[in-house]
């Protein structure tokens, strides 16, 4: 799927929520696990088919169909399959797989899910550079989706890191020129590897106080925004800040939509947890008149 | 595999060579495509069993399993339990994944490396920080290893970060104090979540002229050192400057054995070169009285 498909998808049905897919083997509702031939696929089909009218994308994390090896990942092409083929289609379908090794083995990464599966794009990690990435941009209306910041405790060890004299002059009251950190410097450089055709960056919800300089710094491209929801980031202000004149925002959230309930109603609960969401975004569109 | 085994097998071994298995699919000696029932496997084997008495250590890069999918899973999960019950074992079985994602997500890939396949390591990638590294420190015997520097042209884009101030000084002839660059930074930090029993490093064999500084910074702890070989590594020079007093390195070869020939007698060919490579490893660990 290109970038003005993704645009006019979003137009279309008035929201830009992508579903994480993170079946859990410890938080799958229990009788799933009696009943279905292959929970992990039972589990991601319902929820999409309760959440497709709302959501714009979907997200399945690798890990959790990793762990039952091989058999997992039957589960996973299965998933891709079903997503790819859905009658509501067509939906963004996003390998969140945080990938990231040198050149040939990156290709076959590529190969691997945008090949082999018929995932429209998969998230790379940056850190291992340019050489690491451009095999994923190769592959016409597929997309690599880069780290930038990331919504979790740890990103504060390295990504954010930035050189220490400003900070202490600073502290000392002395102004200095604006010195960039990690992020930004990986986020510069990077978004000149391919376009805002074939690269997204990840931007976590839980720094929003940093989401308008970013905006500002890759003005085009569109950020894939976890942590909303469970991990507490707030949709107004995100979208106040990150989106651009194409909305340019893929918002996810994962466990407060798949884990809405644990019952039997779990698809029923996941699809009022997405509706709501949806709502929510149709009026930040609307006020935006997108 | 614990820290005491593994500096045992070295020693008796008289090697602390790591066979890189990148069953590349254009790469794949074309007889074995015709004749065997998975090619994939058939040849880790056939190469597992050419250089096992030469070798210590195991590292499939699971990207050229993956891109045949579930299939390919299915080789890797064959070809890990044929290296853990091979009668002429142990060997140390490194997953070459460099995988990295939150807390709850990464404790489902150190599962399914850990667990569902019995391999003793994974590489791991430090980007996302600490909460993304720490699950996979809490599996006895089992290992994390962190993309410190990576050998890759790559590496130089972020990895030797440093602050630009004493580098415009440098350059004007006035010496300042020495500022770190972000992969330093990243391996002293993460040296301290985990302990030499648990966590590696890998550490680019064309960085050579840091090595003698990496090494000062993390004394303890195993590096895993690709590099040598197809791309240009000095395994003496590497081997002088990275080794401590407990040996403490693994020399990672990939295409410099595994595809030393094509035709039918890749894994002669194969062994012959793992075994030049262990020859020189037993005169350096007889240099150094080990």
């Amino acid at each position: 799927m290109n970038r003005k498909e993704l645009s006019a998808l979003i137009r279309r049905k008035r929201s830009f929520l992508c579903v994480g897919l993170d079946p859990d083997p410890e938080r799958l509702p229990k009788h799933l696990k009696g009943t279905a031939d292959d929970p992990l696929f039972e589990f991601s089909r319902r929820i999409i088919d309760a959440t497709i009218d709302y959501a714009v994308a979907y997200k399945p994390n690798t890990s959790f169909f990793e762990v039952h090896g091989s058999k997992g990942w039957q589960s996973l092409e299965k998933t891709i399959d079903y997503l790819k083929n859905h009658p509501k289609g067509p939906v963004f379908a996003i390998a969140d797989a945080k990938r990231g090794d040198i050149g040939n083995t990156a290709r076959q990464y590529a190969r691997a899910f945008f090949e082999h599966m018929l995932f429209d794009a998969i998230t790379v990690n940056p850190y291992m550079g340019h050489d690491c990435v451009k095999p994923f941009l190769q592959f016409k209306d597929k997309w690599a989706i880069l780290l930038g910041i990331t919504s979790n405790p740890g990103a504060l060890d390295f990504q954010i890191l930035q050189p220490q004299l400003p900070m202490l002059l600073e502290k000392m009251g002395i102004k200095t020129v604006y010195w960039k950190k990690l992020y930004e410097i990986v986020m510069e450089q990077s978004m000149n590897w391919g376009t805002y055709d074939n690269m997204m960056f990840v931007v976590g919800a839980t720094h929003s106080d940093q989401l308008s300089n970013i905006r500002d710094l890759v003005p085009d491209h569109f950020f894939l925004i976890p942590g909303v929801g469970a991990q507490g980031g707030n949709l107004e202000d995100i979208a106040a800040k990150a989106m651009n004149k194409e909305v340019g925002i893929l918002v996810n959230a994962s466990r407060s939509i798949i884990y809405a309930s644990s019952g039997e109603d779990f698809d029923l609960q996941a699809g009022k947890a997405a509706k709501a969401l949806q709502m929510q975004m149709n009026a930040i569109l609307e006020q935006n008149q997108f």
